[in-house]
């Protein structure tokens, strides 16, 4: 039978290890004591437990499968199977993550990926500069001005606030082509395009007509966030639209900073978002204003975003969270070749020297 | 100016907390360091501290007001504004909330409520009684067995299974008719209804194909888990349909029941869910399988969905996770006479007494 499996970390377990993991394996699974579940329903759906093995004097890490089915070839499934109620056990967190061959093809993963990324800027063989259009308030000139600026500089990836959000259609239309169009005209000046990503947020008729309009205008990307929208809404959303996508991971960090607890960051910001077909997926990664406390989570995040996975194109990993341009070419070499270092506030703090500073980033990027 | 104000509870905050306030304050708001916002826009949309009070030796809690602007009407960004990039910041925890009556007003809360339940089910005295229809795998004539035995038996509340997920239409159609038949042959005996709430899932096709079926069977209401589909495609979903819905709290334990972090119960499984329009919120309480281990939790929770809210109805508290049949009665004495009790796997152990173990326990909450 193809499994699913999920490998969890149990610090200091309320109970004796086995007995938790047969526990999780049944509450994940069927979510009914082994005696009242009919063994044809049993042999066909109940979770398994692979393994239980002590890490430390307070760890341990319990390996369980799930047969494949129950996930409905759905992100949204896979994620109540995963964690649904398991996150409301103690000291219980979602560490590692393989899924069978055929429910990789079938969640499918990045439309475009990092080859289609570079492909559409023109650039192969060296980390992204990435920034931010805000404050939110501003007009949809001064976005644009901005917009214009750093495509002009040579920044790659050009991407809405979270916080844009127009109640009103046109509004968003307004500003959305004002940005498209600066960024047009500077690709005329360049020969080169710069990815512009428009934040579209919601559900239904609302997102629905924010799609429309990206995609009317020929951009070829949006962000969104999937923990806010739901994992599978924005999953969707790109599908239907045929648009790339960026994750941006705002309230994940509840699953992914806490110690004990939640959902580790290669599985929620790398491998998850990855499976749901994100082309970009940000995480805090390390420095900055916003900053991961775990150690390994940069590197594994990375390798969870690009390694070999079934038939699903690699998703490009970007730092981001109060990046500064200083530190761009460190950041870049820690995370490899095929990464994208966000940088917003401190972009803006260069006033004049923006273009200056982009194109002089940009310039080491190229040289390490 | 119109404020969402919002309470963060800082342990051993990692700065001074007057400075870690103003930073959650311009990070949720505008996410730029002060000096790159321009006067105007920093007037209309910067987030205000309000007030940073000493709780005891390790923690603080800071109040801060968001302009409403800021939420632009929508549940989604609402959860931006309140957690979405704090959610990565050590050791806070959002444990208050307050909205604006016209934020509230826009929002609109539940459509049924309490009120619009008890007038379905014809019981306006006492406490309800609610099980869940399991294990997944099963064939819809078992399905439709227990709903009408439990129906039959004097129940209130029967939910699908958050498991319970076709891939293919037309076995939604054939599980989810069989079951709707079930509770309306019980109704035909006992001359009362049982409220039945098909589990439906995912995202545009996929999702509004259900929503239509059910719509089309007459049936009332969903189940939805708004923490995996995205809490405003679950409330958009419900209001375009005119149905009732019963949010699951699925994913939800990595925010609740963190010590230090994430939302507290009371506002992320009790406020928030009501002002997106839930009509019943599942939360753990005390006791059973899945028990939250915040004492205060249970009270708080109730209290945030049956508390005057503006013009909002009152939503349901249902608690649930392993409760028993032996434990209603008490349970629902702690809860209150505006309550639900979800009893799952301990009423199916019951086999051939479960009719009347049902009929015992509601005759119990009658006279209670």
């Amino acid at each position: 039978m193809d499994l699913i499996t999920a490998t969890y970390l149990a610090t200091r377990p309320d109970r004796d290890p086995e007995e938790l993991a047969e526990n999780i394996a049944r509450e994940q699974s069927l979510e009914l004591v082994r005696e009242l579940i009919p063994d044809a329903i049993a042999e066909r759906l109940l979770g398994q437990v692979l393994a239980v093995d002590r890490l430390d004097q307070r760890r341990w890490a319990l390996k369980i499968g799930y047969p494949a089915e129950l996930a409905s070839g759905r992100i949204g499934q896979l994620l109540h199977l995963l964690y649904g109620n398991v996150s409301f056990y103690p000291r219980i967190r979602l560490t590692g993550l393989a899924l069978p061959d055929e429910l990789l093809d079938e969640l499918a993963g990045p439309r475009a990926g990092i080859d289609g990324i570079r492909q559409w800027i023109s650039v192969f063989n060296r980390p992204l500069l990435a920034t931010v259009l805000k404050p939110r308030g501003s007009e949809p000139e001064y976005f644009a001005g901005l917009a214009r600026r750093f495509a002009r500089a040579g920044g790659d990836i050009l991407k809405d606030d979270q916080n844009l959000i127009e109640r009103d259609t046109a509004n968003f239309r307004r500003r959305v082509s004002a940005c498209a169009r600066a960024v047009e005209a500077a690709a005329d000046e360049t020969g080169r395009r710069c990815l512009y990503l428009p934040h579209v947020a919601g559900s239904g008729d609302f997102l629905h007509a924010r799609l429309e309009i990206v995609a009317g205008l020929g951009l070829r990307g949006v962000v969104m966030c999937p923990w806010v929208m739901g994992l599978e809404t924005a999953a969707a959303a790109a599908r239907e639209f045929d648009l790339m996508w960026l994750a941006h991971p705002a309230m994940a960090g509840s699953f992914t900073e806490a110690d004990d607890h939640g959902v580790s960051t290669a599985v929620m910001l790398g491998m998850l978002v990855r499976i749901a077909g994100a082309d970009i997926s940000i995480f805090p990664g390390s420095g900055g204003r916003i900053a991961s406390h775990h150690e390994p989570d940069e590197a594994e995040t990375c390798h969870a975003l690009t390694r070999p996975l079934g038939q699903l194109k690699a998703a490009l990993p970007c730092t981001g969270g109060g990046k500064t341009l200083e530190l761009a070419p460190e950041t870049a070499r820690r995370l490899g070749n095929d990464c994208a270092v966000l940088v917003g506030g401190d972009l803006l703090s260069r006033g004049e020297r923006m273009e200056a500073s982009v194109a002089s980033v940009v310039s080491r990027l190229n040289a390490d």
